[in-house]
């Protein structure tokens, strides 16, 4: 027995991810999004919404570049603060303790102390209704090196990010490994002769 | 010290979400995706991202219409084996013994033992490049009635919806609750006179 929620952005989970770009002043701002996710292979592209409202709509705009930072579980309450303070009144990075720096490939900072970072720029703007989304090229991806696994691939359970949960606003962990992607399904496969 | 990894679909967390469709004769077909988010509030409204050659894209294409299930970690194996099998195929729903039913507000299936299921009209299609994202508006979100919290919202702790790591492909849980958005981060906000 389901119960409805009717129409509603209700579905688990969502990203927790910081969007880095430069005001026309060149001050580094960083906000925080849930609505967004990878959206093309080739080229590697990912997408943010916002509203236009937001004081990174206009630097996006202006720069045609952003960062994701990927916040740790140990820095949920400065990516939280991110999601809530305008970078027009506030210098969000002093406030919370955190060093910007700038992307070496595109005109945007990023959170230096987060353990992974997304260096985009903007391909598409499509205007969805209260929502516009970038379509962000991702030209680099860059992870600590503690937090890499033996092989050294990035280790979800070293880079610790966060879950939110829309309707109900919480930030979960993420937890242990289930399995292999491209593997734990294989029992299912019909035999092929 | 950070590792570069150059232009890469790779960003932690990214969702396991099961997309639902008709083909052409009527038989529901499911197959699953990461790479996807919501990407508008009003109308509330969510991306998938398809490649060209896969059966569930021709399906949208025509019928304009999508669900998506949200596998609990008890469903891992048959969410994996969903983004396995082609359903030119096999009758995936058969395979792994899982029930469709068609949604009551689109021309598309749902998978009933799944927690979480949004039920989306297709609003905008856009070619990013190998992928072709949809945007579908939310009609509907069913939860089950077990899957909900004391105050009638979904619990993420009871969906036990999966996470996907692109690159190392693996699925992990949801871990524990690590505080309120909006709340957590209230302590960094400066003051206001």
């Amino acid at each position: 027995m389901k119960t409805s929620f009717g129409p509603n952005t209700l579905i688990f989970p969502t990203p927790v991810w910081c969007v880095g770009s430069y005001d026309t002043d060149g001050r580094p701002n960083v906000m925080t999004i849930a609505w967004g996710g990878i959206c093309c292979s080739k080229p590697p592209a990912v997408t943010i919404s916002l509203r236009k409202s937001r004081y990174t709509y206009e630097n996006i705009v202006r720069t045609g570049a952003y960062t994701l930072s990927v916040p740790g579980e140990h820095h949920a309450a400065a990516a939280d603060f991110f999601g809530m303070a305008s970078g027009r009144k506030t210098d969000k990075f002093k406030a919370a303790g955190l060093t910007a720096v700038k992307s070496d490939v595109v005109n945007a900072p990023y959170v230096a102390e987060f353990p992974m970072v997304l260096e985009c720029r903007v391909i598409h703007t499509f205007d969805i209704g209260a929502h516009t989304q970038f379509v962000g090229e991702i030209l680099d991806v860059k992870v600590d090196a503690s937090a890499l696994n033996a092989d050294g691939k990035p280790d979800i359970e070293k880079i610790r990010p966060l879950v939110f949960s829309p309707e109900v606003s919480l930030y979960h962990t993420v937890g242990r490994q289930i399995g292999k992607a491209f593997g734990i399904g294989k029992p299912l496969m019909p035999d092929r002769d």
